[in-house]
């Protein structure tokens, strides 16, 4: 299991990150999660990461829960159990209701089997879908 | 490579699906795409396929080009390639602009790099997440 | 793509190899299958392979055609379309039907959608099953 | 992790399904596994995974143990904990042996051998298995 | 398959791009791979990622060759024949032999059957491991 | 979880393997790490493993801890929790600073990227990286 650094121990340059998250989200830097207190002793990588989060999620054509929801799609798509737990914190807090949950796992369960059914078969790609 | 079937050559059992599929989306069910004609030869799977896709593309309180990004997140981080043409068109049809299919890709990207620093740091679930 | 190395002008470790499939599966070594022309080149890789696989398809409590099913189903949720192409036409060629062939993919379906549904869900293992 | 929900307080929708899981599986409904606990939440989902389960593992062609073992490959190939958990334990239920385990783990990793090699070799289908 | 933006044809963003990757490989920007020439047309994941390797593959204290080695490892495992492809040829330019790739293969393989053995047997992680 | 063999109780052929394990590391049997102690209840599987990874890191073109860093760059690829654990661990003892790991987890991330973009966008592979 990873070292956590707590807020109060980091090193300057993770002090700065996890200041600029708990700024976007108004928490308490010092109740920050995990991901970012392992992240600690990894200045470059931490810094990397944030900013392609800032980016990724920062506002734009796509709605804040639509860009929680691919990605809580391609953490259960790849089995990643801490993406899959605050995520799916995530997405609730920015407004995924049970209704929304189940039609996501709907979704998320038919590409599964999509995606599988298709390597199985070996389905060609249609020309039309090529010319895009 | 799969042996496709085309529409006038297949069973009823499977020109039924097809037809089911091409008035969802009123257009002939000559033109439907290769994973159907792929799928004809497997009746069962192909019916149940069909019809969890129906389910999962209802009417509900995501709205369609959601759940085509859905879909499209997790065929990209299966690597289906089919899926992902094929569904790369749906969403386009569905609405999807080049600004929201970049901005869908840096989601995406930033969850696969999210998912593979959790595991390789060996991140624990913050309590927080625990109770949901 | 690999570059293939046809029977004839092997090097005599990989001709080697080569013979002892072509004997146990009675055919023309000639008419051996592109993994072991590409495996040529790689002659530590190609004898260790074809010995692990030679020890795993010996004859022993599991009959021929179930470990076969088994190397596709693995081949299936891994996404090897080479694997696929040429275990499934092993599988025939060891007695799977058309009818069986649709119960192996439905089971295949069936574990893919519950190997994401635990995951996703996050389900903790029974105590009951700890215990083995 | 998951918040199970103990067959006596599940609605009546989640009940229905366990019912059936236990009276064909010959258990009381209040032993059952804890991914049914799980998803009794979630009845959509529960509903159409049990029917597809019982649909996949109906008396067919291939015989109920081969099925486990099929629905294991994948869950290995998958990493899934808590069916390579559970499915270990069916499979043993219905007629696994320590041999016939050896013989299983022997196939799946010789496949996942396979599967690595051809990606990595880069090995082109052989025109003979693309006629099937 | 994506469509390719030959350099002549780029937008002064994707230009800017290919020139830097041009003057550090010392090449004709015209004979640039295929991966820049498909993300010409999404600047912002284009320059993102190209900013990425450069950071990735800077002089530091790991060497040039080891580097694409650990990059080609990861591309095996994800089995993504592009970059298979494209890696393996960087690597034989950074110096990898025949010997080496096949050490590297004996290696990737090695670590691809210790990944499913510890799954399928569900290893528990020593203690002397979570210490670090 | 699996069911441990301490040294002392197993069986010759696994008091066999571990030996040489031991000798190899000089290190004392018994404190031989949980996957030998798992896999001791495995004879065929143990030996076959052993003698792969024996292979994969005798001494040869690349250095001990070059392979570590493939070792481990293909468990984090394959989100191998134990491998992770464990072969970061040999890592560290066979030379691994904190600076490369860094740059390991940069090259690792970019890759992991990189992966996912020429599949997202569907990159042909260029003519030149097919001549090798």
């Amino acid at each position: 299991m990873a070292r956590l650094v707590e807020y109060k121990d980091m090193a300057p340059r993770a002090k700065a990150v996890v200041d600029g998250i708990a700024k976007a989200r108004t928490i308490d830097p010092a109740a920050i999660n995990n991901v970012w207190k392992a992240l600690a002793r990894h200045p470059d990588v931490m810094e990397r990461f944030a900013d392609e989060m800032r980016a990724a999620f920062a506002p734009g054509k796509l709605d804040p829960l639509t860009k929680e929801l691919i990605y809580l799609a391609v953490s259960v798509a790849n089995q990643c159990d801490y993406c899959i737990a605050s995520h799916g914190a995530m997405a609730r807090k920015k407004g995924m209701t049970e209704e929304m949950y189940e039609e996501f796992m709907a979704v998320v369960l038919a590409a599964q089997k999509g995606n599988k059914l298709v390597m199985a078969y070996r389905v060609p790609v249609d020309a039309a879908f090529e010319d895009q």
